[in-house]
């Protein structure tokens, strides 16, 4: 199915704001050239001349956006697991992002992860590649061709790795930037670049300070890691010592939030100064529990940032975390957030079914504009799941049915998946 | 293939002791009439005349135990997962066990049960049923028929629970625990009764004296719950104001270890007396790392029960657990333990790998004998995994490959799966 005018119908559930869901029983959900006209109880006659796929008895719901995830590590997710962050680092991700230098290898390598997620929930996915410019086109050609949509993000890093993957110097790191932005142009529709410094470690103040220009340029959104390690924020502080807090360093280069829309990964052990400068900035929160479990890295305080109306979406961090399916990152989410109210802070109560689903659906969603959900004029993003084969004929409402898709489904329970109108396969 | 003696090639791994995994590449795992007979490099002349099946490029695994789960909770796992252990009891547990009155509705939704474990890792089970006498024989018999390996407990319980569900009083749970047991006696080569008081707040002590008096008479197995949820045992402290500790009101019926052997679920919060005292009967632990982290429970200090030389094995606890697989309760065991230690115990590190894979394999596999690895002489459970479908082609060491498998297989990897010597399919 190409065209981009139809109707699907089913049992149709949405988020509307972080405490509701919105839902239909055997309803219609109409889409005009790639957005939502809404859906409908019953198919108003203006839109019966339109081919109607009848789901019934399938959940519709909307495409789950993954925030934070690095297509290079897709290859070794699930392993070196006993590792802390920066350990994990030097003896896991940057030999295997080394060789990316092969673009070919890339390609091949590429093709696996794009494949993984178009079988997949997902239908947006923010995400780093490496320093290497072919690959990161390979990378972007793949995403493109798969009807996804995606920020890519090649890799800025010029210090603190190793000497097969660090680039040379700010001035080598920067016009690299600038010849992938080149590349780049009038080349894709589903795929756009966006400013990657891969963390301030691994980032010069020179270095920074000219994405702040090419950023001021080019107007790009930026994405990075943002206090996600006990040892990596000492790090940090040590590399920076005039910048107050972690999020200052990308603040002070214009890398953070304001004119450039911005999302951070992780934000485990942010403080008060840095949560009411993400605050004002409308910095992005992407909220990746899979990698922090992983990684030892902590728990975020995804409730005060929920309270504080941070934005906020959730992300794999394949390969801290090992899966792509932000299903997973859901029940992640909602886990980890008992257990850090359980062992740590009652002050922060467990999220929530519906506060996990909005998180990867609109949450993240609107990162890339309106879509997250089926309100009249989003891109409209679905996906068909057969609840059927694990609710064995039991009478489930909705919302019930909802919580099992997010504990239960797996990729072969999607029957149908649409990016912007257009059916993925 | 039904012959119990037979060779199996392949990639061949499994534990010698919670640090050590022991793996031969290119292996022959001899099988003689249902028992290891050892791991080759070779394969020795003696036994060249048995058929040999060639899984050359899989692991061959040992079958996994799972310690504790709740075959009548199946049909609504993944469901309610936003309560607490009591409430949740009240709400989801209680209701739907209710329904096992019924032998025939018991005999289709514990068929969905079997079906699941039968395809999943799991090769040996301690499961509770319910209080009803006729579905759980039908659970036993669709047990039996599995190939699987099972410890069935009828559930015993007289106080605290819907009228519904509750047993009249503790002579007539006790006579339909009696009438149970008359019925199976013969009647099964692969599952066994257990006694199963389902925990301390839903027993009297009448009842748990006659329990008691039962397990001296028939020399019967025990399981029970133990020290779950705070609230749970501040409840357990007014039922029982004279047991010093939780355990202890099982202990003073005979019903803790000793000749009664014992698997309690949970420990999260077990105290000094208590883990002494568990120590002293050889009574197992049954971790549930999802299920303690689904119903806000908190994590079980399980490195702790490991340096004590505890016995221990993993536990799905379906249906505060969502799923069946010991491979993810090993994957949660470890990740809990990385969250317990960074947020609320330095003292206590992390689970490793081969740790979490001995407690799911040998850790749990010897409350039913000698079983869960490929000792010579052990009871021969095995699983064939093909991994090749996540590795796309990489080098990778036995070690590295067992990692991936506990972290990214599914059921859909599983190629054959034996138990004792028979394979289930």
């Amino acid at each position: 199915m190409q065209e981009k005018s139809f109707v699907l119908k089913g049992d149709v559930c949405c988020s509307k704001d972080p405490k509701t869901l919105a839902f239909q029983k055997d309803g219609f959900l109409v889409c005009l050239r790639g957005l939502s006209a809404g859906v409908f109880a019953e198919l108003p006659a203006r839109y019966r001349a339109l081919p109607c796929r009848d789901y019934s008895g399938r959940l519709i719901l909307p495409g789950l956006t993954d925030l934070h995830v690095h297509a290079p590590q897709y290859g070794y997710r699930g392993l070196g697991m006993d590792l802390e962050l920066l350990e994990w680092l030097d003896t896991r991700t940057f030999p295997a992002e080394a060789r990316y230098g092969d673009p070919e290898y890339g390609e091949k390598a590429y093709r696996d992860f794009v494949e993984d997620v178009k079988r997949g929930p997902n239908t947006r996915v923010c995400v780093f590649a490496t320093v290497h410019v072919p690959a990161t086109l390979k990378l972007m050609d793949l995403l493109e061709a798969s009807g996804l949509k995606a920020f890519v993000g090649k890799v800025n890093m010029d210090r603190n790795c190793p000497d097969g993957l660090r680039e040379k110097d700010a001035a080598s790191s920067l016009a690299a930037t600038l010849e992938w932005l080149e590349k780049c142009r009038g080349r894709y529709q589903n795929v756009r670049p966006i400013l990657t410094p891969r963390f301030i470690p691994s980032c010069t103040d020179r270095l920074l300070e000219g994405l702040g220009r090419i950023q001021r340029e080019y107007g790009l959104p930026v994405q990075s890691h943002l206090s996600e390690n006990l040892e990596e924020i000492a790090w940090v502080k040590k590399l920076c010592p005039d910048a107050a807090f972690y999020g200052e360093a990308y603040r002070r280069h214009g890398l953070f939030g304001g004119a450039a829309k911005t999302v951070m990964a992780h934000c485990v052990y942010s403080g008060e100064e840095e949560i009411r400068l993400m605050k004002e900035q409308g910095v992005y929160v992407a909220h990746c529990p899979m990698s922090n479990t992983n990684l030892s890295s902590g728990i975020a305080p995804v409730r005060r940032y929920l309270e504080e109306g941070l934005a906020l979406g959730l992300g794999s961090d394949v390969a801290g975390g090992y899966a792509t399916s932000i299903f997973r990152a859901m029940a992640d989410a909602i886990q980890v957030s008992k257990l850090r109210w359980r062992l740590s802070d009652q002050s922060l109560k467990a999220l929530t079914l519906p506060e996990a689903f909005y998180l990867g659906t609109i949450g993240g969603g609107s990162f890339f504009g309106k879509t997250g959900s089926f309100d009249q004029g989003n891109e409209l993003d679905a996906l068909v799941v057969d609840d059927r084969p694990f609710n064995g004929g039991q009478e489930l409402t909705i919302p019930e049915r909802l919580e099992r898709v997010i504990y239960l489904s797996g990729d072969q329970h999607i029957e149908k998946k649409f990016v912007a109108g257009r059916a993925l396969w």
